[in-house]
């Protein structure tokens, strides 16, 4: 135990500081920073968080000479107020608060209004020339200390609060609805009442000494540590006992004393475009409550924020110059020593400037990037301190239209806004409402702006999403196809909107009442994943139309040139290599435009569903022999080959990994009556021979099924053309003069055996190409990792691979023994009530897929050292899987094009903070 | 390099033993062994493994000293034989043979009958007094001497083995058709043409000198150990090519040299009973090939065995008495020495009796047992030794019907052997076919033998499988759901019988070209997977009509007392506890009477199907809200209670596990449009309504889905039901003076805070049953480990888990990605072409699974010491799972009933070969 067990903080003086958190907790060492820094904050003290262990440990009681030592604060704390406790005429009153080392919001108490009694508030009337304020303030007080110190709380669950059923008596004996009716005689009878009900309950009046209200109040915050709320959230944040917490004793100030008193909020450059200029509000005569309230409308704190249209605006500027002075000083003072953009809250107590918060002011991605550029340039931040400045999500969603925040509060305010669902491709869209995928592609050839709108999509919707300008379904979650082509093809989309129900055979959907049928407008917020009535005008992004569609030069666009800043400053911090996942060429370009350096993945399967390629697919499966299969292939071979060649040509040279075909077979069958009556009239097979084939591909469990290697390995000749395609379109576009890194990769192994067949497959055909063409291309084969018994035995898997790529979604499924097609019937309830932190198919689990992960990267390169390991599945593009991924020492991540930004910053970030 | 680099056995001297297997490999380390024992083993000599790998590394050079030691073993060999060797009147013949330390069967060459030429052979043909023999032997040695020595191999695939095509044309010459019908004249002119073919493709004549014959052999066997073959071989199997392989010189002996010559095959035991007599054929004038040919009938050895009914036998004993007496002395000598029955071939060669080969004789699983503790009585081995002598599975053979070896040959021979399937029930059954569970249930009421057959089975076919005497099916694997159930019950099963194409409206099925309908006597043979047209007779087990069924007093049965002593014995070397998996009072007290110590998995959703209680649980699952699943679960309690009663008294005191509900809901619901509108009728739904219930209920893949715990979290409501059912039931139990020891089981966590979240359900289950009934019972409550994750977690898991029981069933579908109900069409094809070494789902994957157990087990531990840990997936009965099991420490393995035994057996091998 220390000598000193409370600290004063403000007036001038300062006795802690932001190193002292431990001692002092969170709000206590703030306090203390702000008063060190010359900041003023109301003065007060803190009392320490040994005390508070002394009062757990001891059965609440204090260490010897706190009693002293808190006169002689108390009496620094009147002077420096110019107040004194219990003073009628000019009362010091303060309020007692906990402070831990960590925050622990709402889990323990808190006592405002500390001072007042049945005199002092007679003085804060005055003072105030509000008497009614001094009455509610106090009526407030009596309930709050009834409640927090002398626990009077209700004695079963059924009871009610009885200060608050004594407060509903006098609302309906005056025949009022809302508290703010009552007047200040009500009120003055209403402590009346409070205090009866105190004596009652507790058998001792409530005290009007000053002094004994403050022991009461400091004992009950150190005996709110203890409370089961608080201890159950020490036990899930793991946050030990021992820390205890401090209390904070603190002048009250307030900014409704008179027409020289005030109240405001202020960031000290603007939250919403970054721009170099205070952007705030204040109210005269009022609580800081008022300020957000919108009973009365703030006004602009700079003269030069006034609105031209409203000339009646008064700015705390012009009102208050010497307060205003005070300030700006301040607010200089603050990002020099904080070095970011601050959000401050302040009152203004009879002339007399009090600084009663500072944080680092939350801001948009726009305003982060400018912000930080900014700083950089004035020589407030280095550029690594930059780079962490920004939400690694947020440089995805600058790449997105916007609708404009003028629009889509009106919107929200006059019905328009129909529902809610999960923001699964970020982005503004309207379009008129389309359900079925052939309609999106007939309408959106003709220039229409469509929404696609359906249960849930499915591999044959793709052409029609790409038709459409956004896409909205009733089902699936962030990682279901909608969501996942989404994003790669950087589409608006909203999924999961449960309270759509569609009516396909109407051509119509029912959502809130509301019936709204094909052909009628409709607005998407992909960001946000609200769904609007109506048309609303949407702005593209300047960074696509600079770095994508390079349409604008990067000159005329400020806020491109900073986003490329930021990006390259990540790319000298950053260790992971960045690649996408992409299966065309126009993927490719667009992804290496926004920084990609490589493909990690290509999905070889979608590019079998295109056109006429789909046919010959579905002649393969049919086939009844080798010979018949490969008769089949050899339509596919040209096609795949071509696909290949474009997306070798757009890659120039970097890595390109190519997953041979992973889906069962069923999934490129037709599955309703009438589409397996036309394939089967295409294919010339009987309606009976076709639906016997469905019927035999059928299966329990296609998650588990016959499907990635397990299809190369039944059907070798597939392996083979594909294999062929592969080296063959390398060969011709490494005849033009362009580099080629073809990387084959075999989906779904289990065990190194797998891989081995696989391998020797792809080897056999690379010899009979190379000999066929009389040279040779270099490549690589290796393997995704995405079972559990992979990572398990990735010792063993890694001699036969020369490098891997973890499938996180697949690894993610087995791992958990969850269906990521079925979760969407109770994840969102796991979600909610904490059963899982989040939803692992968007952030990666650490604790069980990570410790996978970490396996499968240490086994493997145990036995080959120099193992490629990259991380494929949606994990690839989120900031926090990307942070574990640098940890356990990955070679690169690979998302969908769009994410490139986002993984090159989260990369960046994740290698500083682990520096 | 040593300097003695031959090793000379026989002829009553030895020089080397069984000990040095790494030098003289293994064929001639057990050569030396049963030398040094006195058997009168043909003389020969092994060359060492370092002289092999001198001759790999030196390019085919031997070493110094070689030469000259091999003509001294000649000379001791030729004075052991007295023959020498060229000698034209009495040539001595060898062979020459390959050795390796560990055995890799016909992966290197072997020369038999060397010394032949043009000379000896006249010499061979007059000691035999057969010309024909003398110039087969001559004409089969040019010609392996051709290919293994000279290599004369095609000379590509197209070209057949020139001496095959010489051969073939003599036959066409002749007009015969089989070799053995060419004369000596002809094999002569044979032997001409192979050596003018051995001139021709050589470039040099054949040998005629048996010493340069010798050296060619020798070089050529170590040459063959680096072979493709052999060398591929040891890739498989992990041998070092380091290794080398030693080579045996040995004296042919004949058996065919006249009427003082004779051959014979012979166990110490009889290998079917397990008699303590010897069993044995021999035949005089004979090779050993002519016993086991069937061309002519070959005798008994002892004139104890001799048919009464045919009196024109004639033992071994009767006309070579000396020999004979040789013969049981050395039997008697090899049992004494072994430990063990044996396997013995011999040859008697002018009156003079020579050993072939001793090893281990293969016995069935009566005779094992017999043997194993007739020996122990004998005192010639202990009963750690017995244990170990026993295939554990043999224990379950033991319990099954059989059907009577004479029948079974009888209809292999004449045309009922119908198809084959896997083996997936032990036993013989026989009985008309019926094609659907309700008739097998009616008919089976009626007392008519039944055998019920389907493409596979579902839950619902449960009764129709018990009314039957065996089960067949189409489809499906060992752990498919009719294998399953099957074993629980102790029926006859034959799955995955693909040949069977079955027409359930036509009710008949085809097979084989045949077409057999219902009502037709069918018999299956479990055991082995075969099935037969017609009824044949089973036995019934005496060990089950002992022990389960107490039809008979154990002191009646021989067989019956052997297998409680050798339980028994098991019992006091086993460290794993045993339990069993059953889900009625009758499944209970039948793996008690085979020694199970507690159930280690009850399944509560086999009690959900059963009567009409699968109506209570359909009203659950149609049930809107709350209240309505409420009530219904309200009609299922009693059941639920009453159930489990009867298996605490059953169980008189040991553990009992019981899961909690764990398959989807849809799997409650019917499928077909007349079932589903029965059951609307019944349920008072719309048949809309129901069909909506069913779409809305359905999954993509129902294995990762809403299913285990996800239900109880889900519904707390059915969890409340189930844990009220269970510890009602155990109150009522301990109130009738029987102990109870419920262990409430949590299915597929993934996650700490799923299995917390229902033990706390649980826990306010049980606080509110003791308060209601004023007295508690002991209970526990845990979870089972069936997700990689919860393996990968345990050390979290654990700290709300009192017990772990590993499900390696689903976390091996989930390690492996794998779907058992789907792996069916690639499984086989899988483990055919060494894809996968064995099916996972019968023996646990060491290498994959297998870490994750122990993974499970080391992390549970860490956190709770005392965690029980046990396995109750169907590995709980597979020996080499149960070997795992021992060596990871797990307290029990759980398996069906009459797997019992097997387990009892196997775990204490394995603590026997562990220790």
């Amino acid at each position: 135990m220390s000598d000193k067990l409370i600290y004063f903080f403000g007036a001038g003086s300062c006795e802690g500081s932001a190193s002292m958190r431990e001692l002092l907790g969170g709000k206590g060492a703030n306090l203390a920073e702000m008063a060190k820094l010359g900041l003023p904050v109301p003065p007060g003290f803190t009392i320490t968080t040994e005390v508070s262990n002394h009062f757990s440990s001891q059965g609440g009681e204090y260490p010897q000479g706190l009693k002293g030592e808190l006169e002689v604060m108390l009496s620094r704390l009147e002077s420096a107020m110019e107040k004194t406790f219990g003073d009628p005429a000019n009362p010091l009153l303060v309020s007692v608060r906990s402070g831990a080392r960590a925050s622990m919001p709402g889990m323990m108490d808190t006592v405002l209004n500390l001072g007042l009694n049945d005199t002092t508030v007679e003085g804060l009337a005055k003072s105030s020339g509000n008497e009614r304020f001094a009455w509610d303030a106090y009526r407030r007080f009596v309930a709050m200390y009834g409640d927090v110190v002398l626990e009077l709380k209700p004695s079963s669950k059924k009871e009610r609060d009885p200060f608050e059923v004594a407060l509903e008596a006098m609302k309906d004996a005056r025949g009022v609805t809302y508290d703010t009716e009552l007047s200040a005689t009500d009120l003055k009878e209403l402590v009346g009442q409070f205090k009866a009900l105190v004596l009652e309950r507790s058998g001792q009046n409530f005290p009007e000494d000053p002094k004994d209200q403050l022991w009461g109040a400091i004992s009950a915050v150190f005996r709110s540590w203890d409370n089961p709320r608080a201890a159950e959230y020490r036990r899930m944040y793991h946050i030990p006992s021992s820390w205890g917490t401090a209390v904070n004793v603190q002048a009250m100030v307030y900014g409704n004393l008179g027409e020289d008193c005030a109240t405001g909020v202020a960031f000290t450059r603007d939250p919403a475009s970054g721009e170099k200029q205070i952007f705030g509000e204040y109210l005269i005569n009022a609580q800081g409550e008022d300020v957000v309230a919108g009973t009365r409308t703030p006004e602009p704190i700079c003269s030069a924020q006034k609105d031209p249209s409203r000339p009646e605006q008064r700015s705390f500027e012009e009102l208050m110059p010497a307060a205003y002075k005070q300030f700006r000083e301040i607010t200089a003072k603050l990002e020099t020593h904080y070095h970011d953009m601050q959000d401050i809250e302040f009152t203004v107590e009879r002339g007399r400037f009090f600084m009663l918060q500072t944080r680092a002011g939350k801001r948009t991605g726009l305003s982060a990037i400018r912000i930080a550029t900014d700083m950089v340039d004035e020589g407030l931040i280095d550029a690594r301190t930059a780079v962490t400045r920004v939400e690694a999500d947020a440089m995805e969603h600058l790449l997105a239209p916007i609708f404009s925040p003028t629009e889509l509060r009106a919107a929200e305010s006059d019905g328009r806004l129909l529902a809610s669902g999960l923001p699964a491709g970020p982005g503004a869209a309207a379009g008129k409402i389309v359900f079925h995928a052939e309609d999106a592609k007939e309408l959106g050839n003709k220039g229409e702006a469509l929404i696609l709108v359906r249960v849930e999509t499915s591999p044959e919707d793709v052409g029609g999403m790409e038709a459409a300008k956004g896409v909205l379904t009733a089902r699936g979650g962030m990682t279901s196809h909608a969501a996942l082509v989404a994003r790669q093809r950087g589409k608006p989309c909203i999924v999961g909107c449960a309270a759509l129900e569609i009516d396909y055979e109407a051509g119509e959907m029912h959502v809130g009442g509301r019936t709204v049928k094909a052909g009628e407008w409709i607005s998407i917020d992909g960001t946000t994943g609200k769904l609007y009535m109506g048309e609303m005008a949407a702005n593209p992004s300047e960074v696509v139309e600079v770095l994508i569609k390079k349409t604008r030069a990067l000159e005329t666009s400020d806020i491109a040139r900073r986003y490329v800043r930021m990006l390259e400053w990540a790319d000298t911090y950053r260790k992971l290599g960045v690649r996408t996942n992409a299966d065309t060429p126009e993927q490719s370009a667009e992804a290496i435009s926004l920084g990609a350096e490589g493909i990690g993945l290509t999905r070889t399967e979608h590019m079998f569903f295109e056109g006429k390629r789909i046919t010959a697919v579905r002649k393969m499966i049919m086939a009844d022999d080798l010979a018949g299969r490969r008769a089949a292939l050899e339509e596919i071979l040209p096609m795949q080959r071509s696909d290949f060649e474009g997306i070798f040509r757009a890659m120039k040279g970097r890595p390109v990994t190519i997953r041979t075909l992973d889906p069962p077979l069923h999934e490129f069958l037709p599955h309703t009556a009438g589409e397996i009556g036309e394939l089967a009239g295409e294919l010339g097979v009987s309606v009976e021979a076709l639906e016997a084939k469905i019927e035999a591909l059928s299966e329990s469990n296609p998650m588990l099924g016959h499907r990635g290697c397990r299809l190369g390995i039944f059907y070798p000749e597939i392996t083979e053309v594909q294999a062929r395609a592969i080296l063959e379109a390398a060969l011709t576009v490494q005849d033009e003069g362009i580099p080629v890194k073809p990387e084959i990769m075999i989906p779904l192994v289990g065990s190194k055996t797998e891989l081995a067949n696989q391998r020797a497959v792809v080897e056999r055909v690379a010899q009979t190409v190379f000999n066929e063409k009389g040279k040779t291309v270099d490549h690589l084969i290796g393997t995704m990792i995405e079972l559990p018994r992979a990572a398990l035995t990735a010792d063993e898997v890694a001699t036969a691979a020369e490098f891997f790529s973890f499938g996180t979604n697949d690894l993610t499924q087995t791992t958990f023994g969850l269906s990521r097609d079925d979760a969407g019937k109770f994840l969102p309830y796991y979600i909610e009530t904490g059963v899982l932190p989040a939803d692992p198919f968007q952030t990666l689990d650490i604790a069980g897929v990570g410790q996978l992960l970490r396996m499968g990267v240490e086994k493997g390169r145990s036995t080959r050292a120099d193992l490629k390991v990259g991380i494929c599945g949606e994990h690839g593009g989120d900031p926090k899987s990307i942070e574990f991924a640098h940890e356990v020492g990955l070679n690169y991540v690979s998302c969908s094009p769009r994410r490139v930004p986002v993984a090159r910053v989260a990369a960046a970030q994740a290698a500083i903070e682990q520096s």
